[in-house]
């Protein structure tokens, strides 16, 4: 029965690749790091089909020839940014641990706040220059594609008067889909994003979440609703919610699957196309291919700490070095930093490697991952055990689901010796267990009606050729959080009874007393 | 960009009718009447698809080559059931309109109980038959396929120990979907099915949906769920929940979607296939193309109350074909009872027809039904505005669904006139809205990235290749309702405020006794 569903694939993909399109004209929402590295597969497979894509950048650093560029100006200069960028990794790597949770939460709202203005900053470059507004009124786009991660492309898709579609792994305990996309997502089943949690939870984990949930909502509503409804209220001229304004997306396409999201209730205009960059493995470089068949039996191991993270701390490195200095495999580590000392012969470091190309090669045992989405997403594709060493943002959290389906182990780059490193890639590697695990999430992950790519290409294109999709929307956006949990209905229906009741005793009171009023009376007679 | 999407639509086909399966062995539950003519379509790809399908039935009447059947006695005269059938219609269609809110609520429960007597007697025939069970047992089925229209098939599925999908249109204010199947559904502005509610719903509107919810969920606890979990308790020799069997389902096919069923949470289980039936028109039958023909540029309108209705009373018929016998334009009317006086040269009764072939057909300007989801869904398949005479079930719901996007009048038989139905007919055909509106729903229909039956078909092989599918079931169902709703944690957490903000009472009254009491004693000093 396997064989069907790869045919079912094999056609997919060739309609992908052989259908032509009227072409529409798609405009990008400014973006960076993993989330651009993600949303370029599908902006190419869009440009494929026909379609002009105009992205918006902050600088041209890595000018495409498939995409027209439209860069835009800041009024700060961009090293302030990367330092803000480096406070927060040293923060997020280093601190935390060291901090009680109050000290986190206080400095997350500090960082939070950081963020917006440098955010808000970005989104003056667009919407405060007539100049750009004017250009992208002219160019009439069919679709506004954005990752919400940089905020304001629901504003400018508002003012340009096109359908809005995002793209996006997550947001802090899912405030953006619950509050502005109606998603539901009871707290008692459903564990906020960055949580830390999966989905089964104890009583004391409930509880956690339960506050978790309460307290970035009050911290969203504090420190990023605010300002972003009084930004785009001066925008509008009129009183303006930022909420209520990115649930006007036509699309949510959320980077996950239920490979390793856990099952959850969802609308019928949030599409789970996790996996969404992932390809089969190309052939490697002739010298890296000489390596990894230099294993031998052993195998090798892919190791990399993602696009942001280059350098850890000397003794970091030389204590993860000394670790991969004692297995039989062969590693290949992607990090930028100095050379550890204890660096073994087994082990080279790259400025870059195929990391998708090595996931899917045979001789690959294990992938070291600090557990980014992208990468996450191509073990799962290939089918590859991982050790997760998280740093920062969904990281922790998508490393414990990893942890919780049997397919990777977690270790705390602040407290972990050399020691565990080494047991827990030898268990990785050599309990069948990890890889078993590692290959059902795959088998999962492959077996849906599309690919995620095609899912998502199929989307924006619907969201083009009719003008929007409204009628996927729930009437729930239309409420107020007082008629969406019916509260106003039960202080209707409560009312009654309590009128009800309030007749029937005063009935009862008039009836006893007229009756005992009669009795005196005949008494007295 | 619509050429892409029909070119995806082909290959899709092309992959159902061509590619080759390892067939797998399927049984499916008993059903009959409209939730049948529904089912043989999906039984019948399965079957081309290199699937063993084996049905349940009642009694042998409609034997099919292309199945292989199963039959099972029942302990009571069938008669019994016509019976009760006829009288349940009757209801429906003459009495229900000429009573009150709490007479039809009363009647409604004793059908309810009635209906339920008759469905365990059913059961009896397989579950309390050890030859049924153990020929079923030693089958070996992959899956089993059920509308639970009829209860018992978890059940049997749990016995046999193997996968169970469902495919279901609705049940009565959604209690299976939400409280088994774990669907949020919150009454706010999700209408319970047959309250005969849309989704855009007023104040008045919310709290009749409120108070639909609440008295049928009410009904479903007192007078199904207690004897469903007597029955199932007793078979199984351990106390178990109908409900919390129901919730084991790996699928629910849903019957409808997004073009005339309301937006609504889902669940990653959940998959809505409305139209599985439908199909593109064949051609006529000579005699029925050439009377169509006849009807010149006016065209002509197809007539039915479905499968399960006849006849009607003389004076409605009568009232109906004088109606008819006024318009310009040829009418198909499929009816079997007795010729009515009134019946006009240009209508022609049928004892069958071929109902989608001709709502597919160019000639067709209207569709007069009773609002069943099958005949609706090929109308909307074909593009064609309706009347719609809605008799019981969620026919009322389903017409005022359509009449609420624009694609359909309603009327109601009881109190209808010849002016009112010949007046809907004649605004339907020539208020060009109604056809646009149509044509609209039907483009909300094919675009998506499969058709219904493929994707129906698609599900069902993913239940059999992977024995089931648990990974997408929803944590909730391991809940209690005070854990789902976060109830036990709210207490927990307003214990721990009331017993910080009682200690805090404690030690200021403390602190302040203490400081009155040494002032005092100073003052006696």
């Amino acid at each position: 029965m396997e064989q069907q569903q790869h045919l079912f694939v094999c056609i997919l993909l060739a309609f992908c690749l052989t259908s032509s399109t009227n072409g529409g004209k798609v405009l990008v929402w400014y973006t960076e790091a993993s989330h651009w590295i993600n949303m370029k597969h599908v902006l190419e497979t869009l440009v494929d089909r026909g379609h002009a894509v105009t992205v918006l950048m902050l600088f041209m650093d890595n000018k495409d020839s498939k995409f027209k560029y439209e860069t835009f100006n800041v009024s700060f200069p961009l090293e302030e940014i990367e330092k803000f960028l480096e406070d927060y990794l040293h923060f997020s790597m280093y601190e935390m641990d060291q901090l009680s949770y109050l000290q986190i939460y206080i400095r997350h709202i500090e960082l939070a706040k950081m963020d917006l203005y440098y955010n808000l900053k970005y989104l003056d470059g667009i919407i405060k220059s007539e100049f750009m507004m004017k250009k992208l009124k002219d160019e009439n786009f069919d679709v506004l594609l954005a990752d919400p991660i940089y905020p304001g492309s629901d504003l400018v898709a508002d003012i340009l008067g096109i359908p809005l579609v995002f793209t996006l792994r997550f947001s802090l305990v899912n405030n953006w889909e619950r509050h502005c996309g109606q998603r539901p997502a009871p707290p008692s089943y459903v564990p906020g994003a960055m949580s830390k949690l999966t989905e089964k939870m104890d009583f004391s984990e409930r509880v956690w979440n339960f506050g978790f949930y309460l307290l970035n909502d009050l911290m969203y509503q504090h420190f990023f609703w605010k300002d972003i409804d009084k930004y785009y209220s001066d925008v509008k001229g009129t009183p303006t919610s930022g909420c209520e304004m990115m649930g006007k997306a036509d699309f949510w396409l959320i980077r996950t699957y239920w490979d390793f999201d856990s099952p959850h209730p969802i609308l019928p205009n949030f599409k789970y196309v996790g996996g969404i960059h992932c390809k089969p493995a190309k052939p490697l470089p002739k010298h890296i291919e000489e390596f990894v068949q230099g294993s031998g039996e052993h195998g090798v191991i892919v190791f990399t700490f993602g696009s942001m993270i280059n350098n850890i701390t000397r003794e970091k490195a030389n204590m993860i070095a000394s670790a991969l200095a004692q297995i039989p495999q062969k590693v290949l580590w992607k990090y930028k930093g100095e050379t550890p000392e204890t660096l073994g012969a087994n082990t080279r470091l790259y400025d870059w490697i195929p990391q998708n190309d090595l996931l899917g090669h045979p001789k690959t045992r294990a992938f070291v991952t600090h557990g980014g989405t992208n990468g996450i997403y191509e073990a799962i594709y290939h089918g590859v055990p991982m050790v997760g060493i998280p740093m920062f943002a969904d990281q922790p959290s998508n490393i414990i689901q990893l942890k919780a389906r049997g397919a990777a182990l977690i270790l705390n780059l602040n407290f972990m010796t050399t020691e565990d490193f080494r047991d827990a890639l030898t268990i990785v590697i050599n309990d069948k267990s990890y890889k078993e695990n590692a290959m059902q999430l795959s088998r999962i992950h492959h077996d849906r009606p599309m690919s995620p790519r095609d899912e998502a290409i199929f989307w924006i294109e619907y969201t083009m050729r009719n003008k929007g999709a409204k009628h996927l929307r729930v009437q729930a956006h239309e409420l107020t959080w007082f008629q969406y949990h019916s509260l106003d209905v039960l202080v209707f229906l409560l009312s009654i009874v309590l009128l009800i009741t309030l007749l029937f005793i005063k009935a009862c009171s008039l009836c006893f007393r007229r009756c005992c009023g009669s009795k005196r009376k005949t008494k007295r007679e």
